[in-house]
């Protein structure tokens, strides 16, 4: 059976939502939005070892809020770091073994599905990656350096969510290197590693809440699935 | 004075809603969507001659909801067409002078502000159009026709939104056009026919209303303005 591990990538600050509190505590449905994220992984595969990246100084807060909601879940806790790709490379740190599939996820994507997470560890498995997105909704136009831009067929186009899954060897190597201001995402450092990238069926529904509007969108979607 | 014009299209079905009733005769706040848009043009500039294009069989409700919301701004209703191209070109022909300024705006972006359209026509003015757009927020990747993909840097493309406003006379020429399937907005044709686009700042407030979750949101904003 395959080593199967998620990093639950949780550094946000809440500075976009107008708050001090970071917007992966923010309660919906009644639990902040990080222990949705969580749950959905654990109870996707009881195998599963997840791990949560929090910036150190949040420690505390997690601790009670785990206190406060009862919330259980088997999970390792690992400090962040200054990015997201330090974040992720700290976590990456703590999986021992280089045989195996690793799920980078957002910690504020609390709709992500059992299917897509399985989906994504059975493709990574077979090709390597396995990263959801979506197509554009909107019309799309590049930028050239002299100002000008131009309609591009935004069929080719596709916007990029997470899980982003890899077979843990690549992984490894790709977060190697340095550090570089284009890394947006896994993706953009394993593609600069030169391994392929598989696109996946990501979800509209898989929304990143990163704002006052995304959180009351979330209230929505949590009332009409339950 | 120059002759300001605004087209406000309306053509969806609803479809995306899961809903019969076309989405831009959904209330929010207790009034429907494309009345809020229409008040938005109306309110921005007392001289602005706003013209609104409906599909043909959506007439009797749309006079129906103005009787029950005594809607009374002053605007033409016109026949709209199969295709989004269709139903510009449809509100075009209703414009009888080739003098001025045209504003064209979805009906389900409800949250334009009076600065956007002022802006919106000011620089049409001084540069032949202008178009809305945002920057995108997530990672985008580019498909190559083998299947595989490739990331870009998502600091050069813009997500285009409306209004998108142009001199009359260009605009006309442009929509002489044979329609081709890559037609996703006004700025496509007006780009197709040679004319160059300047891009200003739109919002992301400026949302266009399509699914459920965007009526949540929508509702979540008017309560946060009023």
């Amino acid at each position: 059976m395959t080593n199967r591990y998620a990093i639950i990538v949780a550094g946000g600050s809440g500075s976009r939502m107008g708050i001090t509190s970071p917007k992966q505590f923010l309660p919906i449905g009644g639990l902040p939005i990080l222990m949705h994220t969580i749950r959905r992984f654990c109870s996707s595969d009881p195998d599963l070892q997840v791990s949560v990246v929090l910036p150190n100084e949040q420690f505390p807060v997690w601790k009670a809020l785990c206190h406060q909601y009862n919330f259980t879940e088997s999970i390792e806790v690992i400090a962040g770091g200054q990015t997201r790709f330090q974040s992720v490379r700290n976590g990456l740190a703590h999986i021992a073994t280089n045989d195996g599939l690793v799920a980078v996820h957002d910690g504020v994507r609390p709709f992500v599905t059992t299917d897509l997470i399985q989906a994504s560890f059975e493709t990574a498995s077979r090709t390597g990656s396995a990263v959801a997105c979506v197509p554009l909704k909107d019309s799309v136009r590049l930028l050239a350096p002299d100002g000008s831009s131009q309609a591009v067929d935004r069929a080719n186009y596709r916007l990029i969510q997470t899980p982003q899954t890899f077979q843990l060897a690549l992984f490894r190597r790709a977060f190697q290197a340095e550090e570089q201001p284009f890394f947006t995402d896994c993706a953009s450092v394993v593609d600069y590693a030169g391994y392929p990238i598989t696109l996946i069926d990501g979800s509209y529904d898989n929304i990143k809440i990163t704002t006052p509007e995304d959180l009351a969108i979330a209230e929505q979607k949590l009332r009409s699935v339950f």
